[in-house]
């Protein structure tokens, strides 16, 4: 497990929830109109007919009362301490009617109004209004263009939102960015009986931002898993920071995320929705993977996940065994777990001796087993018992396919039987619809997590695989970060234009913080190069170096093998006049000569200022890897050790570089070093927007690698 | 698009069904029970209350009626001809009623019945019993097995299954090998609203094949599209061809397929259920792909993709527009679709003007258009009608979010309004459950294809576009096959021991059917060896033949770059002193010397004698690409000249081939003309079961490639 990165980001001010906005004794709802089906009113009657504990003021001038609840004209004229105020009032008043709420000493808001920083520049204007006013008087605002925020707790029974209906209780809380999703969100999940604990509509974040909302719901005894919808990250980093907190330690509670705009063109659809400058999706990947969030990329994904996390315990391992009365499914199934990573259990003699004496000769008692088509519950239930029994099985899948024989319900009680003896998780999947609903029902009633095809079963189970392992992370001592001469760096770096660093100046930037860089020197004629040459022996390479020239082998600005004095002299030569004349613009700064670079593996280590997350590491084995199979790894900078063990563990041709093809193991430990001091350059320079050692030429285990080449590239 | 391969399988005698167990005038059911819920009353009970309309008897020994319906003692009490007789006798006296059945000159028999091959030796026995009545009598069986046949044409209505109840009428036929799936697939069909024409459970498919019923359905007029669950590819090569004829011509009909043990683990239970010897899954997925079989891995992808085949014209191309009313399932609509393949439509200019007329301004006129949150019915139809008619769109989405506003009945009319208004295909996504159901019920009246979660629709319309371009792929001439000498061939592999060729004549093989074989020669001693190698040039390469060598690199077997008449005698004299004392059981047949071939791309050119489709191909770059990213492509043996490209540029690492990091094109069309070779070589030999040329080392575009080494293993 990493360390909280030491790259720390301040937090954004009223991004923490006020409790009250949850809980409120006392709730006012501004510019409530009398027209059902018109969101001022709904937002209203929703809070009114939810059966809220608290005390309930609509503000609506002009009316005397709403619903039969006596109105007030102005916020003040409530005498009562009000702990959250609505307001629904159009963009253009909002402003006034936050100044009220500031004066009425109210500290909790949510604003549903639309015409924001969604809208374009008039509507930001509106945004910095709004903060301003919030940061004035200290409240805790949620939105503004949100559909509100949904409390489950019988102590409080709060719907302050638009939705049509209050979901169930539950112990799953949802965050979503987007409002419209919510409605079909809650829609849906009542159709699987999933109940929620807060269902939070968080809008522009002008105030409470997700951060704080999954720090907020850490702490919320009534959560125990976390849902976030998210199109835009702001600040990305803060965002992780906080999951790797919220995901582990003494009160882990898993967050199941969607990132939208994966795609370029979605995120083009996500940018022109929410005004947002999207990042490059596979940094967001790799990034939230290192922070234990959990990344589905569809609602369904979300909540199957979401079920098993909430009602059954954690797997000790990830060995399933499969009990069903149709063979084809059983296969499907068998399919489904080994392409999602479960292993499919072997089980133990006793086992299969216990499942012999249960079942009939044609059933097949190795896992998958298939309890055959005339299965009845006495069948069912000494299988899945028997199975579970097995100390090489940590989880089961009951498959039911609905026969003539099937004794549907008798087999779901079965099952809820043998659930309340075990303490290893277990889903079922009875297939079809009308004809099973009632063991559906059933296992529902009794929180077994039920699918209605075993594929949906098998990904759920390999979510959870996945939250044990990020769990079961050791804890990373404190490490040192590497040594690094931070004053050459800032020499070089403060004073550079941006741009492009000449070859030179970046191989000294990589020097300074320990990057085995052969030895060179930047020579002003052939003389020079030829002396430096000599000393530092033979063949010679050279280079050019110009700040019009990036792409130096494009030019002839590389001169490779040089044997001898003669060789270094004409190369030199050469090359000054043939760039002389091919690019008369380019200002020769010299040649930089060194020496060849033995062969070796070929990497490249990267660093990029990403728009959403910052500075962010990239490793990938070179050339054709990175091109043709996009074969890299990311992560945020700085790194731990261990993070970096698992950054170049985790590309496909890392059995390159442990040997694969007889060519023996290379500097590994090498390789994941040069990262950490990377990691560490990229933070302590933020003007560095792009770095690329390409290729990093990575000797045999033990014998160091060399830098071939460097770019690094600086922001204004 | 192939010729249907030269390669061609006998038709399985019995694999045609007769029409007469669809569409019977006359059905006995043999081995009644008078007992509801038990399998032989509940088939006879299924035929009388589905509606059946033509005659049934039931024969029931013992009994007066079934039901009230009079029953027979034997069949042949019926003086009625009878079209199709369904057994449900217990598997020992099934050989016995078929007789009956073959006496009575019944031509179609369905055989419910399981304890057959499934079950082990006992059941192989009985089942080639049943087989050998059937050829006697000429009848036509489908089972045993199994769940039955259901015909949903109004004319016949029959249900002569154990399913519990009858389908709806529809479009689809599905086939499945597993009964006990079928249950399952009718419930779930039928809470989407799915119907069929023709349901089959054909079980051990002991008469009647999937290959039988494939081509039946091709003629069929009741169905459009062909749904198929294998769990055993029987005959793989039979099951291609009928593909190719089934899903192109002047009567295409989709075919989507899932075949179960794609996984080792799946294939192990499927073989413990079966009993059936698994081919490997890599080279099932090309080549279904390479007969226009769809194949998917669930259900629910299977029934998501042939409601809108049965619903829906074939779109012209790939473009998509999105009309949404909330951003964020847009976004992740969008996702979808570019995650699939489908291309976000970019809308003429004409048509962001009828938009920006019907409206607000805040909505998105861009794909994915957002008509936003408080869009009634007239928006929808504007937007989706314009989208519609932009001549840049082939496909429209529509997706509904259930917020306050949205009049979702009024809306679902609307767009089947604009449904009926165009030839383009469309599908619908109301996202939710209850709220939604108002309007996907209309939907789906009007024969729109819902989809609850956008996800399913793309991909849904990603399997149409499949199809489309399956179907418009060119019909290829009759091709001359390559020249090559077949007895020159025969004389070396009919009279070789089973195991692998020595190397020589793998290389004489290889030179017969026209591969570019370096000139070489086996040489029995260093003075022949140097004798040949001053004749054919240096530098020279050594061999070792024997034929206990097969890894020849392991002994020191291989010697290179021997650049004189000394290097070559005392590399052979090394070599075999060195294999002599290291591995004195290998008898030395000699020492091949050749030339050392020029560098070049490696490529791998395989060939294997697959369990379930006989001859294949498989194509891959050589060593790191094969190994470590599985980068290969497959086909049946022999291919077509189309085939054969389509195989050479299916590999990620075919940009290589293309000329990627500046190395020049590499001779392409030689590497198709070798696979094209290879084809004819393996069909014209079944004896060879693997073959590999790895590597074929490809030269520059025109300059040809060479065989750098290659291995032969022969069958008994």
């Amino acid at each position: 497990m990493p360390n909280t990165t030491k790259y720390s980001v301040e937090t954004i001010p009223g991004g923490y929830p006020r409790d009250r906005i949850f809980n409120p004794k006392s709730v006012a709802v501004m510019g409530v109109t009398p027209t059902p089906g018109t969101v001022p009113y709904d937002i209203f009657y929703n809070i009114l007919a939810s059966g809220y504990k608290g005390v309930l003021y609509p503000v609506a001038p002009g009316k005397r009362s709403i619903s039969a609840v006596p109105a007030y004209r102005y916020l003040t004229d409530i005498e009562d301490d009000i702990d959250l105020v609505v307001i629904v009032f159009p963009a253009n008043v909002v402003a006034r009617a936050l100044e009220q709420c500031g004066e009425k000493g109210v500290k909790g808001v949510i604003i549903i109004s639309a015409g924001f920083r969604e809208v374009g520049p008039e509507g930001e204007k509106r945004e910095e209004e709004i903060k301003e006013i919030c940061a004035k008087y200290d409240i805790s605002l949620v939105g503004p263009n949100c559909l509100g925020v949904i409390n489950t707790d019988p102590k409080i029974m709060l719907n302050a939102s638009f939705a049509r209906k209050m979901p169930a209780e539950g112990r799953i809380a949802f965050l979503s960015q987007s409002g419209a999703l919510c409605t079909a969100v809650l829609d849906y999940a009542r159709s699987r009986n999933i109940g929620f604990s807060k269902f939070v509509s968080f809008g522009n974040k002008a105030g409470v931002t997700e951060m704080g909302l999954l720090d907020y719901l850490h702490q919320d005894e009534q959560t125990d898993v976390v849902l976030l919808y998210l199109e835009e990250l702001r600040d990305g980093r803060a965002l992780i920071e906080t999951a790797r907190r919220v995901t582990r330690g003494d009160n882990p509670k898993p967050i199941l995320a969607i990132k939208s705009g994966r795609t370029p063109q979605g995120a083009d659809a996500a940018s022109s929705h929410t005004g947002s400058l999207a990042g490059e999706d596979a940094i967001c990947e790799a990034v939230f993977s290192e922070a234990g969030i959990i990344r589905t990329n569809t609602i369904e994904e979300l909540f199957d996940t979401a079920i098993m996390l909430t009602s059954q315990p954690m797997p000790k391992g990830d060995r399933l065994a499969i009990v069903t009365n149709a063979g084809g499914p059983g296969v499907m199934a068998t399919d489904a777990a080994v392409d999602v990573g479960l292993t499919i259990a072997r089980f133990q003699p006793e086992t299969t001796k216990k499942l012999k004496a249960s079942l009939p000769a044609a059933a097949n008692m190795k896992n998958p087993v298939d309890v055959i088509g005339d299965a009845r519950s006495d069948r069912y239930e000494a299988a899945v018992g028997a199975v579970l029994e097995d100390p090489n099985v940590d989880q089961a899948l009951v498959i039911l396919t609905p026969q003539s024989m099937t004794d549907i319900e008798q087999i779901a009680h079965g099952i809820v039987k043998v659930r309340k003896g075990t303490d290893k998780p277990m889903a079922c999947s009875f297939i079809g619809a009308t004809d099973v609903a009632v063991g559906v029902d059933i296992l529902q009633a009794a929180h077994i997590p039920h699918y209605i095809m075993p594929e949906w079963a098998c990904g759920a189970m390999a979510d959870v695989q996945r939250i044990r392992r990020w769990r079961e992370l050791p804890e990373e001592a404190d490490y040192q970060p590497p040594q690094a001469d931070q004053k050459a760096v800032a020499a070089i770096i403060n004073p550079a234009p941006a741009g492009y660093l000449s070859e030179d100046r970046a191989l000294a930037v990589l020097e300074a913080y320990g990057f085995p860089v052969p030895a060179h020197k930047l020579c002003c004629d052939a003389d020079e190069a030829v002396e430096f040459a000599e000393r530092n022996g033979y063949p010679a390479v050279l280079r050019v170096v110009s700040p019009q020239i990036v792409h130096k082998f494009d030019v002839k600005g590389v001169a490779l093998d040089l044997a001898d004095a003669d060789a270094v002299r004409s190369a030199y030569n050469n090359m000054v006049s043939h760039i002389g004349e091919a690019m008369p613009e380019a200002e020769i700064k010299g040649v930089l000569v060194r020496g060849m670079i033995p062969g070796g593996r070929e990497v490249i280590l990267g660093a990029k200022h990403d728009a959403a997350f910052g500075p962010t590491l990239m490793f990938g084995l070179g050339g054709l890897f990175v091109e043709i199979f996009k074969d890299v790894t990311f992560a945020l900078a700085p790194i731990t050790p261990a993070a970096a063990s698992r950054m170049v563990r985790q590309i496909k041709a890392f059995k390159l570089l442990e040997g694969a093809r007889g060519t023996g193991q290379a500097d590994i430990a090498g390789v994941e070093d040069y990262l950490l001091r990377l990691g560490r350059l990229v933070v302590d320079f933020e003007r560095i927007v792009e770095l690329d050692i390409n290729p990093l030429i990575v000797g045999p285990a033990g014998e160091g690698s060399n830098v071939a080449d460097v770019r690094i590239r600086l922001s204004e």
